[in-house]
């Protein structure tokens, strides 16, 4: 079957998925753990062909780690499906409700988007993940993993999709894609995919973006700012730093550039000798320069995101510079300041057009499930949908139902009746 | 100056916007009323010119009635920006509230998108009416307008330009784009804006979605039906097939594809009646011109949006063949059932899917000021952001706050604090 074909049948088999109702989504999320777990062993024969494979042909060695799928990641996913079940169910939720005139109701509620196409790269366990989001909320996906777990994410897939259907969702709502050529052509799918959820390389989003009239959620970068304001409580600022720089250096939510009110630039000695502590290469601004003794920052480095043990320093003569440079060289992603003044934080928070602004913590924070959200999708430096960590909402979008006894708009329009436009405060019965 | 830096202009203004208080935005509103009255004599010159222009030009004459501009429409723009002066503050919003731990407090706050690109047709009211609703959502807006009005969006950009930076607001918050070129330039710079609003022909609106990157908020298409079902109220039959038909039959919520169930098809000629005293065009299936004396329609009729006095009639045995031809043909604006049950009037509502999804009642309520939203930036028939008739929030988004004392991610990843995730149920302090 085509690519353009299986989407159809994607785009069919979510209109059957928007309708149903929770309890019917909450078996088959407990036949999808049922599935996994009665075929565990197929699962990690697959993945150990995969990891072979993958050794033979050199991939570097964290991406190996990540690719490798045995029982205690099964075991990890089948707990994080049946946790999902545990959520409020996200479909059907009124937002809204207005009587417009007396038997004439207006509601807003929420639904699933349609078909979701997500492009991920090595982790079998993000392939479970998504498509137990995208069966929570209702939404049908394609699949594309990264060719390293090929024989992993057929056989998850296959138990996933067998599992699922004998549990009543309508055949076609998960379906892998795997050659690159399906890939490239679903980027064209504007009519059969609602959205497209990158999850790979910042490059490979970026590719995306520019090459698909399809919606992209995503982040196509994360250059991340620390703003040290000169009333900076000295005890919170080597921690926070240390940590949004190398708690997890790989992540996206990582400090990139740490911009240093001239008025605390006598910090840096002390801030230089943590992070080289932490084996962290700096570099500056010609005048962060003449106070700690580390290589020159170039143009490019305000701009780009090390995702490395890295960090670039410039100092600056006040909070409207350094949010100018946040603004200027910023990706959106997390910003944050640390000050002990209340209203230089709010204008701050304010000013920084980023989907996370953040006072006196790390930037590390900026994450789905630190944020409380049970389940993340991505996150997202979009300015529209949805924005910074995105949980189940992001796979939802709202229609509105009105309910009427035969008004026509003719009746308003001719004064014969008129609006009253009340909040009705209460969930759409139908 | 080029447009990609009047474009950065703008970007720059918008962050400046962002920060702005209710009551700023709001004396500004009120300069912007007090300019365009004040100057109403330059404003009625221009459009006079315009209009004697586009009728030597032989332009179609509601084209010309809808370019017209004098007193009285002046007059109600101007009470359109004062009514918005009253609607709340949509900017800086609490939606939500989290406590991640003592003294690490969240908060989603509602922000403007920041810069909005919109295309309109020949109405001059049209760009009094976007910018009011950019300037109360803080958001900064290139603006195309149709070239017949050129004279009069040229005085009307400059007196709002004029009047609202008199009143504070940043220089380059509003410009206009005057040639095409510039237009076809706009689309590419995915940098500098967020969001295009194109409020133009389906055409146009599809071209801009297939050639930019930046998303779009728009209709490409209204194609809009209603199904009668075997048990409707004959009371309710033709007066809101009549309504939803022909009340404004350029509107994209025009009905233009009847689905009629068997068991009602004796229904017809009273619809034919009906239909043909108001002038009405109609076209059947088979089935339905073995009963009434009407044109076949052929593939094409229910995939066309008429926007003229034309209907396409079709016979179906079920609801659910209703169901279908609707996710096959329509075009997710608006679609109506008449039953009187409520579930199949509920299943109708849970399984087509639209934006708008109405019982009993015309499918010309689907708009803005009937659903009470008090302002219309357009119709989404997207599938994220914002969906269907959209008030102000659709030029707003949110950003995450969050106010720390210092914490570390590292604290909860090794167990030395965790994560208490309370709903605080209260507005960001900041």
């Amino acid at each position: 079957m085509t690519i353009q074909d299986r989407a159809k049948n994607a785009r069919k088999a979510s209109l059957t998925l928007a309708a149903l109702n929770g309890d019917s989504k909450n078996r088959a999320l407990d036949a999808m753990a049922e599935g996994l777990n009665s075929r565990k062993q197929e699962i990690i024969e697959a993945n150990r062909e995969d990891c072979r494979r993958s050794k033979e042909e050199d991939i570097p060695a964290p991406l190996l780690k990540r690719l490798k799928f045995e029982e205690n990641k099964i075991t990890q996913v089948i707990e994080g499906i049946l946790s999902l079940k545990n959520l409020p169910e996200p479909v059907g939720q009124t937002q809204l409700s207005t009587e417009l005139d007396t038997g004439l109701e207006l509601y807003r509620v929420s639904c699933p988007i349609g078909v979701v196409g997500i492009i991920f790269e090595s982790r079998p366990d993000a392939l479970v993940q998504i498509s137990s989001l995208c069966l929570k909320s209702g939404n049908a996906v394609l699949l594309k993993g990264g060719s390293e777990a090929a024989l992993t994410n057929r056989i998850l897939s296959e138990i996933i999709n067998e599992s699922t259907i004998k549990a009543g969702l309508p055949e076609g709502w998960i379906q892998l894609v795997e050659t690159r050529e399906d890939v490239n052509e679903m980027f064209k799918l504007s009519e059969s995919i609602d959205l497209l959820i990158p999850r790979g390389s910042n490059a490979f989003v970026k590719y995306i973006m520019e090459n698909s009239s399809i919606p992209v959620l995503g982040h196509s970068a994360g250059i991340c700012h620390i703003y040290l304001h000169e009333d900076a409580d000295p005890e919170k600022v080597i921690p926070v730093l240390i940590d949004s720089k190398t708690q997890y250096v790989a992540a996206c939510n990582t400090v990139e550039t740490l911009l240093v009110h001239r008025d605390v630039a006598s910090f840096l000695p002390e801030i230089q000798k943590a992070m080289e502590e932490k084996a962290v290469e700096l570099c500056g601004c010609d005048r962060t320069r003449k106070i700690i003794d580390i290589s020159a920052a170039q143009e490019i480095d305000w701009a780009t995101e090390y995702v490395d043990y890295k960090l670039s320093i410039k100092i600056v003569d006040s909070m409207d510079e350094a949010i100018d440079h946040i603004n200027s060289y910023g990706s959106g992603h997390t910003d944050s300041i640390l000050t002990e003044d209340n209203d230089r934080a709010g204008r701050f928070m304010s000013q920084v057009d980023a989907a996370c602004v953040f006072w006196n913590c790390s930037t590390r924070f900026s994450d789905g499930f630190r944020f409380g959200f049970g389940a993340e999708i991505g996150i997202s430096t979009s300015k529209i949908h949805a924005r910074g960590p995105v949980g189940l909402d992001g796979l939802l979008i709202y229609k509105y139902k009105m309910l009427g006894q035969g008004q026509t708009a003719a009746m308003y329009a001719e004064k014969e009746r008129s609006f009253s436009h009340k909040p009705l405060n209460k969930d759409c019965p139908l």
